[in-house]
C-alpha cells in the first residue's frame, strides 16, 4: 500500500451509506488516508435527478439513508472500475448475490497490494453441497487479501451515531491497525481479531438461529426456551467453525460479531420476524411471507439453513447440528415448527 | 451417602415449588432415591387452612404456585430441622437474606456425608468490602459440600414444563451424576460442569448487567447499544471470575447459567424493568421504584453492584470493570444514567 491510503466503497445501500458516513469523517481526521473516497453507486433516478449527482451535490444518499450527511470526501461514481482502480482499500458492501458481477470488471485491474474489507453477510452458495465464504470469493476473484467487518450493527442506528461495537477479522496486524483507524469512532467501537473466518461465519449462521428464535416466539414458548435456543444456536455456530474451519479462537465468539450480533438478530431483525409469522401460520411458505412482508428485501436464514444442511449431509455430520437440521426441515415443511423442540433435545454435549 | 438417597427441599416459594414439582416426579422414577421428599414450608394460613395441610392434602402450593400439582412424594413440613435431619441431599431455595437463620437450627444436626444444592442467587453481603458466595456460606455453616444450580429458568415457565436448560456446578462427578438424575427432565435439561463458583457468580452478576440493559431501554438507545451492553457485561462477569475466583472454564459462560440466563435477565426480569423506569425518571431512587412497582419483591442488581464495587475499590481494580462501576454510580446518583456510555467506552480490551 502507498503512503496515503486511498479508500473506496463498493456499494451504497443503507449499510454502505452508514459506513460511508463514518469513513468520510475518518479520512479527514488522519493523515494516512487520501481525502477522497470514491463510492460506487448503481445509477438510478430519484425525483428526476441522478442519484450520483444528488450525493455529490447534497452529500446525502436520499434514497437509502435519508437525513444523514456525508462529508465532502465521499464522491459517488457510477462505474465500478473507475471507483476501484486506484484504491488501496476496497470496502465491499453489496448484497452477496451481486459479488461475482460487481467484481468481474475489476479482475486484473486493481492496484498492487490493494486489500478488501467485506461487510457482506451470508455464504457463497454457488456450488451445492459446498459452502465458501464471501471474503474467500472476493479474494479468489480479485487476487487480493480480504478482511471482514461484522457486528451488532443495525445500519440506521449506526447512522444515528448510537453507541455500538463491531469486529474486524484481519490476519495481518498492521492492516488491522489501519482498518481500525479508518472505521473506529467513539460510537462505533472497532475490535480487531485475527480469525477472519470465524467472524464471517458468525455473520452468516446467526440468521439460521434467528429462524429458530422466531419459531419460538410464534409458538409462544417463552423466555426460557428462547434463551435456550440462542445458547444452543451459539454452540452449533462454534461447533460449525470447529468442524469446518478449525481452529477458531473461542474469544471471538464473545466479540460483537458473535454473541452481540446473535442477540440483536434473535430479538430484532427480519429473519426472526418472518419466522414468527411462519410458526403462527405454516400454511404459507417462507417465500410467500418474504414477498408479502419484506417489500423486496430478502431473508437469509432459510436459504443459509438449506445450504448448511446440504454441506452437513455431504460430510455425514448432521447429528452434530440438530438445531440447524431442524430449521432446514421446517423451512422445507418436512417437519412442523413445534418439532423443533425434539431436535433441541438431541443437542450433543461437548 | 446411603443407598437410597433421601432428598429434602429447604424452601417452598415460587421457584422452590417449581423444583419440587420436578423432584417429586424424578424420585419416583429412579430406584436410587427415597420416595419421600420433605419440603420445609414457612407455615402460614391460606383461606383459613394451614399451608402445609393444603400441600399435603391437595398436593398444590396454592399460595406460590397455583394450578400445579406435586406428586404425593412431596411432604410439607413446618420445621426446618425435621425436614432436613435425615436428608442426604438438601436443596436450598430461599431468599439469600434468610440463609443464616434458616441454617442455624441445622448446625451439627445433619446426616454425615449430606450434600447441599443451592438454587439461591446473589452474593452474601454480610461483610462490607468482602463478597462471599452463598454456597460457601452454607458449606461453612453446615460443614457440608454445596453444589449450585443456575440457569435461564423463570419459575412459572419451568412449572408450565416449557423447554429450558439449566446448569449444575458440582466438583464431584459422582455427585453431579446423582443430582442430574434428580433434576433432569425432557423439558428441564441439566448440564453438569465442575466449576461451581463460576456458575454461582454468573447468577449474581447478571443482575448488575440487567440494570445497565434497563437503562439502555429507558433512554431509547436501541438494539445495537443493548447488545453491546450485554456483551460488555458478559466480559466483565468473565473478568470478575478471572480476577477473584481463578481459573474459570471459559466453556461455563456458554452454558445456560452464563449467556442464556444473562439474555433472559436483560430482556425480561424485574431488575431490567425497574432500571428502565429509573432511566426515564431519575428523580426517584431505586428503593422508591422497588416499593412502588414490585409488590414486596426485591431488586438484586443495585445492591449487588454496590457490593461488587466496594470489593473492587478495596482491591484497586475498578478500572477493569467500567460497566459495574457505572451501574453502582448510577444507583447512588453520583452520575446520570446517560453517563453509562462514557464508562462503556473505557472497557479494556483483553
Amino acid at each position: 500500500m502507498s503512503d496515503k491510503k486511498k479508500v473506496c466503497l463498493i456499494g451504497s445501500g443503507n449499510w454502505g451509506s452508514a459506513i460511508a458516513k463514518i469513513v468520510g469523517v475518518n479520512v479527514k481526521k488522519f493523515d494516512c488516508f487520501d481525502k477522497e473516497v470514491k463510492m460506487y453507486v448503481y445509477e438510478e433516478m430519484v425525483d428526476g435527478r441522478k442519484l450520483t449527482e444528488i450525493i455529490n451535490k447534497d452529500h446525502e444518499n436520499v434514497k437509502y439513508l435519508k437525513g444523514h450527511k456525508f462529508t465532502d470526501s465521499i464522491k459517488a461514481v457510477p462505474d465500478v472500475l473507475e471507483t476501484a482502480k486506484d484504491a488501496d482499500i476496497l470496502i465491499f458492501v453489496i448484497p452477496h448475490q451481486f459479488v461475482p458481477n460487481t467484481c468481474k470488471p475489476l479482475i486484473g485491474k486493481l492496484k498492487k497490494g490493494a486489500i478488501g474489507l467485506s461487510l457482506i453477510k451470508g455464504f457463497d452458495e454457488s456450488e451445492k453441497g459446498k459452502i465458501s465464504l464471501i471474503s474467500e470469493k472476493i479474494s479468489n476473484l480479485l487476487g487480493i487479501d480480504c478482511c471482514v467487518l461484522m457486528g451488532a450493527n443495525i445500519a440506521n442506528e449506526v447512522a444515528d451515531e448510537k453507541f455500538c461495537e463491531t469486529t474486524i477479522g484481519c490476519k495481518n496486524a498492521e492492516t488491522g491497525h489501519i482498518l481500525k483507524k479508518l472505521l473506529d469512532t467513539p460510537n462505533f467501537r472497532v475490535t480487531v481479531v485475527p480469525d477472519t473466518k470465524t467472524v464471517e461465519i458468525c455473520g452468516a449462521l446467526k440468521n439460521v438461529v434467528a429462524v429458530a428464535a422466531g419459531i419460538c416466539d410464534g409458538l409462544g414458548y417463552g423466555d426460557n426456551t428462547k434463551a435456550a435456543v440462542i445458547r444452543i444456536g451459539l454452540k452449533e455456530m462454534m461447533r460449525f467453525c470447529n468442524v469446518f474451519y478449525p481452529t477458531p479462537r473461542i474469544q471471538t465468539f464473545f466479540e460483537s460479531c458473535g454473541i452481540a450480533d446473535l442477540i440483536t438478530t434473535c430479538y430484532g431483525g427480519r429473519n426472526r420476524r418472518i419466522s414468527e409469522l411462519f410458526a403462527k401460520d405454516p400454511s404459507k411458505t417462507f417465500e410467500q411471507l418474504e414477498k408479502e412482508h419484506l417489500n423486496g428485501q430478502k431473508l437469509q436464514g432459510p436459504g443459509t439453513a438449506l445450504d448448511v444442511v446440504c454441506l452437513l449431509k455431504s460430510k455425514n455430520k448432521e447429528e452434530l447440528f440438530p438445531m440447524f437440521v431442524a430449521v432446514a426441515k421446517i423451512v422445507t415443511k418436512e417437519i412442523k415448527p413445534q418439532d423443533l423442540l425434539d431436535y433441541l433435545r438431541k443437542e450433543p454435549d461437548d
